[in-house]
């Protein structure tokens, strides 16, 4: 059985982005079933500080493994499916590569624009640089359906996750390829599922408003 | 037979922390003998930019297969050895976790401090926020010899070679287990040749003096 701890509620800027989603994802795709543990993002328990050690969701419990790190969690639940994971040794590693350019190449950017105060003298520089990448990433990608190989997989899982961030910005809509590959795999009814998921709990433990 | 692409020459600030450095250590670690292709950072070739969409650096490449993003390389590297993966899948999963920890939580606050000048209004909470992770890493480490395991595996290699990075900073050694965990694996044999190997172009190619 696995159990995923998430958030019981978040503040609207963060709903549909906190990172159990793209857990939720792969697991859809994948069909595997799990169990929520919802934890209060004011309050943490200490058994959830016991086992992350940052005290950041998704944390992921199989049969007493514990994982945490999305990209780790989505990478574990790859490897059993070949549904997000190419089985041929060479495609799995280019897979992978695509998955840790979503982790490590695209989404550091973006977090710093999403840190940065609107009026901080680095955030053009920043705007400037991700738009860097992302000229770089649709001209990778050029016509193509996804990342690596002939159909979806975790790497294009992540990197329609990651992409999804700046949603405020109107940074990825200034690259038509990477909105309608962002849009289509956000049509996939895993994501859909996966997403519904996260939400309905917001919906249900909203604090009174003020 | 196995190529690593690296620059030839890079500024001082850069030397030492060029993210080849990562793919040479685990190479070292896995005992795996590879040659160097060296080029301009300033003028990549085109034959770079067609292998690396992004045009950064290390780009690996094994029998035709071509693979960037060192997290993604050092997983492959990983995966072909004991020495830098344990084969028992709990724990397996457990030290990819804990490189993921070191790209995706560690990492990412440590390059917005490198981007941000000194004077921006933003450093004094990345800094406070630097010092939050590093001290629940710290917490969680505890007085372990490594990350996952008894032994040193991929997780390992790569929390050094982000603990590394802010070396003008003075943070991490504000936390005496930290510093001493990365200064005990950085006096490795195997890093020290792949810190002298990265190093050494450098020296050769240093542009004259103005």
């Amino acid at each position: 059985m696995i159990r995923l701890t998430a958030y019981r509620w978040v503040p609207p800027f963060a709903q549909g982005l906190v990172r159990d989603l793209r857990v939720r994802w792969a697991l859809e795709e994948a069909g595997l079933e799990y169990e929520e543990r919802l934890i209060d993002v004011r309050e943490k328990p200490a058994e959830h500080w016991a086992e992350q050690p940052f005290g950041q969701v998704p944390v992921y419990e199989e049969s007493g493994l514990v994982l945490f790190e999305s990209g780790a969690i989505v990478l574990h639940i790859a490897e059993k499916t070949e549904a997000l994971m190419p089985r041929a040794p060479a495609t799995r590693a280019r897979t992978i590569t695509w998955l840790l350019a979503a982790l490590s190449t695209i989404e550091p950017p973006i977090m710093t624009w999403i840190q940065l105060d609107d009026d901080n003298p680095a955030k053009p520089k920043i705007v400037d640089f991700i738009k860097l990448r992302l000229g770089q990433l649709a001209a990778s990608l050029g016509d193509r359906d996804y990342l690596e190989g002939d159909r979806f997989s975790a790497a294009d899982l992540m990197m329609t996750s990651v992409l999804r961030i700046p949603r405020t910005s109107g940074l990825v809509e200034q690259f038509p390829t990477l909105d309608a590959y962002k849009k289509r795999h956000e049509a996939r009814p895993a994501f859909q599922k996966a997403l519904a998921d996260q939400l309905a709990p917001f919906a249900k433990y909203a604090p009174p408003a003020k």
